[in-house]
């Protein structure tokens, strides 16, 4: 299992007149977190995108537990407990200032061929960054 | 069973570099197509937060089929299965200019008094507006 | 002088926790505005960025006069003083339901090839649908 | 003169399918950068609206000269020439990763009671805080 925290600042931009987050913005939420927790890990998505592999959504799911609000700095716990196959699953939990959660979600991403359009596998250097999160006895 | 086609324009803003509509923009688009569709029905969301009830959104579920592209004019229908209760559930299927179906997703929504916080039940007027779709025998 | 007027709808999305549009999606609005007016003088956006020309914005100013709100239906006036050269300006002045104006502002873009990233003359064909508005005696 | 340096990273999300970041993100980019340097500071635009104040953006002007792109990790300067009034005006440059100057930009806001929507003072302590970079002997 590969666990990564990252920290991300709630923008007014963000808000809506609610006075919370926009219920759409959990998305780019989602991809600021799923980046950092790899680039943490040695790699940059960007490099992915430059080696003509790209990473589509294909699914998400997000339940909103309690409001996020401006300018709080949310926690948000990015899990994938499998390690990656022509698709990889994200995992969000998004706690607030307070460390209560209040926000869960899941995203599906495919690897796909910019040039093709086709699925193919995970980058050989990412297979090999994750393993030990996944090694077995 | 309530249904409503609600007509979208892609907006450039809407695009990231993949060149497909960002995932996280569908969120917007179903706001676009749930207003619309009660509007529709003579029913405006604005009055609803003017006395006193809002909607916040409890859960969120999207798939990606195939992408939205620049300027494409989708069709975004909104179906109702159920009447509404404390909460109401829209269902969304996406299409695009060839009528090609792109995206489905679903959203739950509560109705809450703005100045408790605590669930209420809907309006009478959006009850009984949306009351000939749902009468049984 | 070439000038249209955009209809567009204020999205919950749009709004902040102030419960006005947030400044920063002004530029997404005049977006909406300028590709419209040329959609209806008979020509798509779209159809530029095939032929492998952009438009990326050079400079931008904006004047916020009174707020708008959620659900408006504004009217976006889009001008052009000038028949496009290498650069194009457009003059938007955005008005409320109530007719008020709102806001004002200006957006100059290039004509630039995609492939080389060099300045460029419009194409032709959006020269020709425009000449009518600027002949002179 | 007061001078601030803020660092931003650019998301998928602010993309376009042009590549660059869309012009629009920019004003969201500006408001992260002054937020960042009022909190340097000390000050927390937060504790502003809690006093019943809020800051409207009257005006704004942006100058695009070259592109910024996805994953850069952007540096935005915010200065302040003068001490604030009834209205602030902060002043942009965006540097790339290289050290380019890829931005300019200006941002006139106003401070604003609340409840009356009339412009007011802004608060002692800010002033306070802002007091020795703009003395004179």
């Amino acid at each position: 299992m590969f666990i990564f925290n990252a920290q991300l600042r709630v923008r007014y931009a963000d808000t809506d007149q609610m006075g919370y987050v926009y219920y759409g913005n959990y998305g780019a939420y989602y991809e600021v977190a799923r980046v950092e927790s790899l680039r943490n890990l040695g790699y940059a998505y960007k490099d992915l995108e430059a080696q003509g592999i790209m990473m589509p959504v294909l699914e998400n799911h997000s339940r909103f537990l309690k409001p996020a609000k401006y300018d709080e700095l949310l926690r948000i716990e990015v899990t994938l407990k499998q390690p990656p196959s022509v698709r990889i699953k994200f995992y969000y939990r998004i706690f607030n200032e307070q460390d209560q959660l209040i926000h869960t979600g899941e995203t599906l991403l495919a690897f796909v061929k910019v040039n093709t359009g086709k699925p193919c596998r995970p980058p050989e250097i990412l297979l090999k960054l994750l393993s030990p999160f996944f090694d077995e006895a």
